[in-house]
């Protein structure tokens, strides 16, 4: 069923890459193949390879590579010669999707949001959110978690955890105060209690924040998942203390929980949030700003981009919007086939003692060590799975499959991934023996 | 020929807009219409209104809207399953950007650039030249300059000199200086030799800078266009002082002087240059961080972002680098209708006492006044042709035609833009002499 | 034997500090008598007051006011017309200074330290210690303590707990992370341990510090007196990680713990290390800063300061290290009465279920509330007994009697006190019981 | 009648301060004796040198060593138990100082400025006086000057101008503009007309300032004399755009230009000025920041310090105020004295075609290159003068006299300095003939 690339085959020449592209390629490193083609759950390279997607574009193709539906939306606008860039103009396609963005997803939530359209990337939707929280309460300080990712700019990365990105800044990153997640110090210590006390604290030297900045589960910081207790502690402590609460539901968000915000039925309303990847539901850079009508207290054209109006965006997400969460029977399907996913990975960790991590269709497992991850996502590629690591030591192997893969496929992949786990360890053991 | 919208016409519900949309907008304020569909120089609204674009979303649709060889390339990429979203994977349209890169703008140039593909942003790809530009030297301070205008994530909007747009920050911009630009203290005063001293002054408190980042047009800060021979001063006090030169070149750019680059045939070649809007060709989001081989220090992943693999922008992208600069033909042409649209501004300003400013396509006429700008831009866009305004005081009203627009529309624009002047001055006159 | 100011004497005309003194004013509120002389644990206001120190400028007057030997060294000193202001010049009485502190302070404790001559407060001896903490490692941040303080000069400031001090930066106080304290979270939370897995965790947003600045002993935020075994914990951190160890001894050295050092036989030995208050002994400006001669890598100048050749300071200094530092006998004896005065404070605490903090002859009393602290003092301040609050809620009633007190003194003092604050639970019964 | 020391008599061991002090000191490095005794103009090393003091502890002893005036009101002060410490309680020695600064300063000035004690160093007093003008105006940056020297601690430092001085800083030095002082660029360019211009631009990337901060004539930077115009045109445009005007008077202030304050009879009037150095008289520690009285916006301790009570100082203070302040004869003395240090210079200077800076008692001859004013000052020290360099390259030879030095001490230290000029000229002009 699956195909992976012969490597015995002529490969085409890629001296372009040495030539021309700069040493930052990261993902290209680990998945040495050209690809070409792309449909559902598939990707194709140009020496015949076809691979299964457990990446989706680290959460960005919930909905499959060029969904039909999605696709053929966006056929006709083009050949219709819909307005592809449109500044913060009115479009028709800006009002399609507005129009619906409320229908299927904030009415029934009864989700009373303002939608900002920042420039098309997470990073640009991240500072737009810090930006109106630090605005509206006239405070500097962000508080923001171990592990967290928030992206590259330097407002968003100094949200950041990751010490390899927080070094590239080249200056100090100022204003946000690092706490430890939910679970950090382990299941005995309740961290909400700990922040609590310091800014209840008027000499802990912690200063009254503008805003909590976090991920109910954190995607590239190793599939931690917050408790709901945790996050409604944290909620209340923002009100508390005047802070503004700030999800980042770029990573899991639209879906990959198994609802269309991670949040949801967990008792409590952010006061902003940020979306991105699979906003557009194609991989179109697309992202948005949220926030409570009383917040929006922006002048016009105070924070601006020059691809705020990604028209092309705007009818993909319309369709998938239309397509996929006008009834409840994708997310109720998403649910079900997470905890599928819950129940065999659970089953794989338990063979070799290790520990599962995630919520819905965002999981993963620890498997030790970033070596060990890495040899075991490297030895999937070459079977033909495209499978990527996470956490602070990238030790955690993780699973992000299209959230609308069958399940015999789905199946199949994990099938993959548990037999090179596997023989992982049957090499350490061996090793060990020796 | 043009025709604007009829405001008798019925008109549909906008609620959308007041009830979800940010107040955060501000084109739409100005141009009060929903367009839907727009080719060539040609944007509709749905009230059967035709409107002649001067403004060609700020620079990124040079070729106009929807052009037919770019439109056509992306309806059979996607028609034909292409991947939309890779990461940073090599994928074929990638190889065929950089190829064609190579052979049509770097080669031909004899310029030497690695090419990373940030974030598609014109800001992202400004964080990512000024990151590196620190990471490189081991200095913090970037120069930047009076009226310049880099982007609105934090590390940009400190390079940015809008005080409006500076104060959505919420906390200090630090680790910039701004210095004067050409011109700023009138033609006596040569800034560069201002900026020379105080550099090499060890107790002007100026430190030794990691970069100057400069345009060499300041497109949103009023057309000003820097001199070669000041450019040249910049260039060399940046060797000098062990600073590394980053033109921003996201709205000059992609021939909107009449060259590829605003810098071609200066005499300098700049370190590190950032190019975003009109990239993709099609108004697609696509940015682009180039610098010099040595400089190409990041780790892999150091610097990353969702979309940095846009697939579709890179695809229009190489088909418009292959039509429109394959030969010089449609540089000459730029050049050509350049020459054009000055001397036509030189009159219309000649008429009233005004200056003209910019380069190239890249033109306006200051006004005097940020309220008779606006008042003359509305009475424009009530005729059909859309203009805006630029400038510390928005005094300047811009002209940015798409650079493929004939000579007849041109001008017919521009006896719009002339009447409406000649009234607003009239309307002046009229009130001054009650 | 006390003899508080008779509030019905004539009152002198106070206006002056009405009309030409800062409100900034503090303490004057409080105690608002006029002092004129003072000798010994006794200061005298000018209607003939009498009152008893139990505050010693907050620890800066250990030997009390003007003793004896080291005011007949001072004297002479002025009368021989000895050099008063001598830059950072070689004087005969730096000299002396240095020759005593190297005889009888280092050399016994076998520490070898280099000295620098900060300017003569604390908060320039903070400053210089994290900057050549920085300047030495490479590194920016600097982790300090919930409720540490140690300055008020913006570098100092921001390694500052208390918020309404922070507050009067008016600038972001960045490069500086507070954790908590030794017990901060309760007897049960080992806090050493969090700041460890913290700084281990290349994703946890903590950056790689410069140093860790820690009092051993935090007298302005509650006389919490860290444990040997947590000192040596954040000790070994700091080894591992990278960062120097900076003990910020100002307010717990000279002294006033029962040894000259506060850290002394605690089996760790700090890279740096900041004294000023009682280290000129009778009050004058002094302070230094001292480190290992490996980290002496100033350059000539690059920090310095008009008054760090206070001479008057070094003649008294050197009197005072000569007088109670030769032998062992006095800091026997300060050790002696600092567990007569632990066992008193507990019998006071006891009767009341408060708890007593602190260490040595630094020790307090919560009394639970900074309202019922001020009632106290206050009363203490009518009975001719000076004596401050400290604490995040000013909370903490401190006794900082000179270390030279006699124990019957002492007792005297501590008498008033017991009196008064059983009086305030009286009041406070009453209240209650209405 | 000067004596300088015997190189070849024996030389005591100065090994403790290889061994002991930090390798920061500065001057002793210039001034390789130690020093014992000194009054009025002369320093006395215990070698039997005794030196002409030309740099009065860089203006700290306007007054000379050990006046005996001063000298006895400190020692019967001492004698009598008199306070030497007091934090900031209200003392008879605070009061007498504040009475008689009321009288003899601000009265007959018509100033009414309220008197902070700060920290007793300079730097302290700045801290103090841009923590106010933050608080008070809401805003952050802080406008310096080039050449401008403030002080050590980080915030002060920012303000300050030398790259070697803020490359201690181990951090950025943020929240601080340095814009060209009077004549930077020459008498053909108004610089206050530049910063006019960029102010008043909304987009010149110059935030709005808290306040502007400046000395009349900078001592460590060069001995630049700012003109009144200038300095006027800077008064006005502070109020113009909402600053507060801060004149550091540290080094020009206590009669040092003329005049009590350097900005008497100018036409402005500053809003906050910070004094310190000369302030005691005899070289104490002492501080203050005065402002006007609708700025005294501060809480009680917002801002404090261990040694803002500094008795001794106070005392010495008021004794100098006294003798020298009541009367203008002084002033009318030192005025006089001044035109004839201006005379003589001048002529020195035109000598060799040099230039002189500089005004009332502080001026110096830019000699042309700090290699050659070291040479200079080190054979000055050699004939018995101690005499001091200045300026970025260190290339300024100044004269910082005592103002008390009568006309014969004067002159025969300005003979001295003449003939080392000389003599290091003839130096040169042989090196150069070779």
């Amino acid at each position: 069923m699956i195909n992976a690339p012969k490597p015995s085959g002529s490969i085409p020449d890629r001296s372009i890459y040495e030539r021309r592209e700069s040493v930052v390629r990261s993902y290209a490193r680990a998945m040495p193949r050209q690809f070409g083609k792309a449909e559902g759950v598939w990707m194709h390279d140009d020496q015949g390879g076809r691979y299964l997607d457990f990446l989706s574009g680290c959460s960005t193709l919930n909905y499959g590579h060029n969904h039909p539906i999605l696709k053929q939306a966006l056929l006709d606008y083009i050949a219709a010669d819909g307005i592809a860039h449109g500044l913060d103009l009115h479009t028709d396609a800006k009002a399609a999707f507005l129009d619906t963005f409320e229908d299927v997803i904030l009415k029934p939530r009864a989700l009373d949001y303002r939608v900002m359209f920042t420039g098309p990337t997470g990073t640009n939707a991240v500072e737009a959110a810090i930006k109106l929280a630090r605005k509206v309460t006239g405070r500097e300080l962000v508080i923001a978690f171990t592990n967290g990712f928030h992206g590259m700019t330097l407002g968003a990365l100094a949200c950041t955890g990751n010490a390899a990105k927080r070094g590239g800044a080249g200056v100090p990153l100022a204003h946000v105060a690092h706490e430890p997640y939910d679970g950090y110090f382990g299941p005995e210590v309740d961290t909400a209690e700990l922040l609590d006390q310091r800014l209840a604290d008027p000499s802990s030297g912690l200063d009254a924040p503008a805003a909590i900045l976090v991920e109910t589960v954190q995607g590239e910081g190793g599939l931690n998942a917050a408790s709901p207790e945790w996050l409604r502690k944290i909620a209340d402590i923002a009100k508390r203390h005047g802070a503004l609460l700030i999800v980042d539901d770029i990573q899991a968000g639209c879906g990959r929980t198994g609802s269309f915000f991670s949040f949801e039925e967990m008792g409590f309303t952010p006061d902003i949030v940020t979306l991105a990847k699979s906003l557009s539901g194609m991989g179109l850079p697309f992202a948005l700003t949220l926030f409570r009508p009383e917040l929006d207290q922006w002048s016009p054209g105070e924070h601006n981009g020059t691809f705020r109006g990604n028209n092309h965006a705007f009818v993909t997400a319309t369709a998938a919007l239309g397509h996929f969460w006008s009834s409840d029977a994708f997310a109720d399907d998403v649910r079900r086939r997470g905890a599928l996913l819950e129940e065999r990975l659970a089953r794989i960790a338990a063979e070799h003692g290790f520990e599962t991590r995630g919520r819905g269709m965002m999981r993963g497992i620890n498997v030790g060590s970033g070596e060990r991850a890495g040899a075991i996502t490297a030895a999937c590629f070459d079977a033909g799975l495209i499978i990527e690591t996470s956490g602070a030591h990238d030790e955690i192997v993780k699973v992000l499959a299209p959230l609308v893969i069958d399940d015999a496929l789905l199946s199949a992949g994990l099938d993959i991934l548990e037999t090179k786990i596997r023989d992982a360890m049957a090499d350490d053991y061996a090793v060990a023996a020796e």
